[in-house]
């Protein structure tokens, strides 16, 4: 390990699939808004799927002008009105249903290890989430899965989404830190790759199950390096209280 | 009380005076410095009091334009180094010195029943700092302190110090709440009738040895009308879980 990992002082958590799993908790809520609905032979887990994947999309739209910036409880009721209505014939839904179902995404349930993992990672680091998800949907998502952050950090606060420099620098900025005095923990190859090219250190955690048994996670490259890589939470405390 | 009451969400924390007693923290922190900097017969209590009473001043510096905007932090420490140091003869303070007594406003001891009156708040209410301190102190003293946040919220994220309308405004904002749904919990009236004017449900909380056992603090005009008043935090919590 490299003597530069001495000086993290602050770790930054990726949350949807890092530190939740999304779709095991999103595929239960749409099964239980569309029974309450009488909604029928609908898919939930290519609802889930869907909901998901036009997440980075909508991003797009914003980062490109397309659609003016807006917290992503916004954006996921965008792809819920927009895409999922239609496609799955969701119509029948009433206001207070769809609202209610777009805030399954503030009530995610945590991996196994992460609560533990997250317990025994802040009694040496700070610890802070660096999620596109809105600084609401993070607070009540946190009180939900019991997960005991020193702050909450969004994507929300700097006026970007991830994997825009701004997210990652602005991050050790209010911190009161410099950039490799973080080290941003994720699941995901491309935000660990932006958090590397502005300085900060890099922690690796593959969760296999992210979308489901039956579609590999995309994974890393060969060629990716990061500087630390653990199984999961508990593993990464490991491994940094090693040091 | 209000029926309106029962729609409160959320509880924003002013933290120097309210949460925290600055000034027995600081003195101490004043007083092993000068005494590892072999500095004799200062007046420590009249340093804290002179450094807090610059606070107000050199913000209202950066409010009308005079100082570009910072993290008070950096205002903490251009109290120190411009009318402290040339004041009391701090000169033989080291960089490291100053630097390490400027961080005394991230080690600040609670008030006795401030954990245990936000641990059972917390119960009921997602709890949020809402100060001038910038996050990175607000975040350290929290891990000091062992406060139990939900959220760190700071003027920092606004651009704007209290009392101005977009930090209260954008604390609700940021908690996805409108701001009736909020509380602001704070021992200045100021503050109070500030978060009042902008909407927000009010709690104050006198700390009647904020400025020491023979400087009465301010307190609160005859006129004014606060949604709740609570002799301490323990007390809060009773007065909102009777409802």
């Amino acid at each position: 390990m490299s003597t530069d990992m001495s000086k993290v002082k602050a770790l930054t958590f990726d949350v949807f699939g890092t530190v939740v799993d999304w779709r095991t908790s999103v595929i239960l809520e749409i099964e239980s808004t569309l029974t309450a609905a009488n909604i029928e032979g609908i898919d939930a887990p290519a609802i889930a799927d869907d909901w998901r994947a036009g997440y980075p999309r909508v991003m797009n739209e914003v980062r490109e002008g397309a659609r003016p910036w807006a917290p992503l409880d916004t954006l996921h009721r965008a792809i819920l009105d927009e895409d999922l209505v239609p496609k799955y014939g969701l119509q029948p839904l009433a206001e207070e249903q769809r609202a209610n179902l777009n805030r399954a995404w503030h009530r995610l349930d945590p991996w196994p290890d992460a609560v533990e993992g997250l317990t025994r990672l802040k009694q040496r680091y700070i610890l802070a989430t660096l999620s596109n998800g809105n600084v609401a949907l993070l607070v009540n998502m946190a009180r939900y899965a019991k997960l005991p952050w020193d702050a909450v950090l969004s994507a929300e606060l700097f006026g970007h989404f991830k994997t825009d420099p701004e997210v990652y620098l602005g991050a050790a900025r209010l911190l009161g830190l410099q950039p490799h005095e973080v080290m941003m923990a994720a699941t995901h190859a491309g935000d660990l790759r932006a958090a590397a090219a502005n300085g900060l250190r890099t922690a690796y955690i593959p969760r296999p199950l992210e979308w489901g048994p039956d579609r590999p996670q995309p994974g890393k490259r060969e060629d990716d390096a990061f500087d630390v890589e653990a199984e999961d939470f508990v593993d990464l405390a490991e491994a940094l209280r090693a040091r």
